[in-house]
This record gives structure tokens, C-alpha cells and sequence, in this order.
């Protein structure tokens, strides 16, 4: 995912999809690909992802520019995902191309690390 | 989640959390009261989420402006959750804001459902 080493602005293409149950082990390796293979692309800046037992899944990308966003839509083997998707993979989706404004983090520190000088709450 | 009837632009909140094994009875609760109160709020589009059984978890809210968004996180009950949120539930978590520059969908034609007129393939 971006660290906080990259700051606002950047791209987010946020996918949401809902599966059918066709072909797990295909869509399983592809996703896996799609994956290894995005990160690869220039301007890739990393990929989030998540999918409950719904069904419904939510994986964001995050890219320098629209530019990159583009090229990576247009990449040869990632077209052939996209058609193996709409004509087996998923009942339906979403794409949604972002602009990020504003991003913060939060990261709670265990227990056993808090810092014994730390000011009492 | 914002139907084709909401053209861009709009925006979303993209919240990509891991959470801690702390009590998840009482995370479950105030995230089912969190979805039914944001749909309660001037400005709400709609919400999208899911969660992994390896604990990470993607929420993405969308909205009218960037006014709404910040009503929203300044809600006395939603400010509560989010200090639970930092006290129990989240090991760590990002938030992003970003406009929403385009968008589109795609729904599979359910088999039986093809009208027996469309033109060979």
C-alpha cells in the first residue's frame, strides 16, 4: 500500500465486484497475476484487498497518474483477464477512477513497546 | 452503493483497516449502528465493504461533497466510535479522501434470462 512516503495527490481505481461461482481456480491464479503483474507497471504505487464470504470484494489500486492508470487498463495480458472476468468471473462490478485529496494513518502501538517514559494518560 | 443515477463527481472515503482480536462483539454492533446512521446524514451516496479472514478490511462511503464528509466525521456518536476504534478494534488503519472523476459498471446477463431475439454472437 502507499506509504506515507507518498503524498496527496495520487490515483485510486477502487473495483468492486461481486463473484459468481464459476471457476474459482482460474480466477484464483489470475487475481494472483493481476496482482504480481501491476506491480511491475510504472506509476504503480500499490494495491489493497479485501473479499468477505458474501461474495463481495473490494481491491483499490493506487497510481501516480491517470496516464498510468491507462496503460495498465490497456496492458494485453490485463485485457484478457478483463474478458475472462465479464464472461465468467463476476456477476457484476464497479470501477471507479479516483483522485486522492487527503490521506492519514493510524497504527496503535502494543502494549509491550509503549515507551516506559511515556507521560501517564 | 451509488447507482448510475449519481455521475461523477462525488466522493469517497476510502477506509483500508486490519483489525485487533479485541472484542469483536462489540465492533460488529457499532459497525451495523456506523452503516445505518451514515445512511441517516445529509450528503450519504451509499457504503461498500468487505473484510478478508486474514483481518483486513476495506470500507469505501461516498458522498455529495466534501462538507458532508467532514459533518460526518465530526458526529458526536460516530467521534465515539472512533476513539473505540483506536482504543480496541484497529491495529492500524489508513483513511483516504478522494473525488470520484468517473465511474462505470458492468452486470452479467444471467443465462436464462437472454432474450431468445439477440443477435448470434
Amino acid at each position: 500500500m502507499p506509504t506515507s512516503a507518498t503524498p496527496p495527490p495520487y490515483y485510486a481505481v477502487i473495483f468492486t465486484s461481486l463473484r459468481t461461482d464459476l471457476d474459482g481456480e482460474g480466477y484464483a491464479a489470475t487475481a494472483a497475476r493481476m496482482e504480481q503483474l501491476a506491480a511491475e507497471q510504472p506509476g504503480f504505487l500499490g494495491v489493497e484487498s479485501a473479499r468477505g464470504a458474501d461474495g463481495v470484494g473490494i481491491t483499490v489500486s493506487y497510481w501516480d497518474s491517470l496516464e498510468s492508470i491507462r496503460r495498465w487498463r490497456e496492458h494485453a495480458e490485463h485485457q484478457l483477464a478483463q474478458q475472462n472476468g465479464k464472461a465468467k468471473w463476476y456477476a457484476q462490478y464497479t470501477l471507479r477512477i479516483c483522485r486522492v485529496e487527503e490521506a492519514y494513518g493510524f497504527e496503535a502501538v502494543p502494549a509491550q513497546q509503549k515507551p516506559s517514559h511515556a507521560p501517564p494518560a
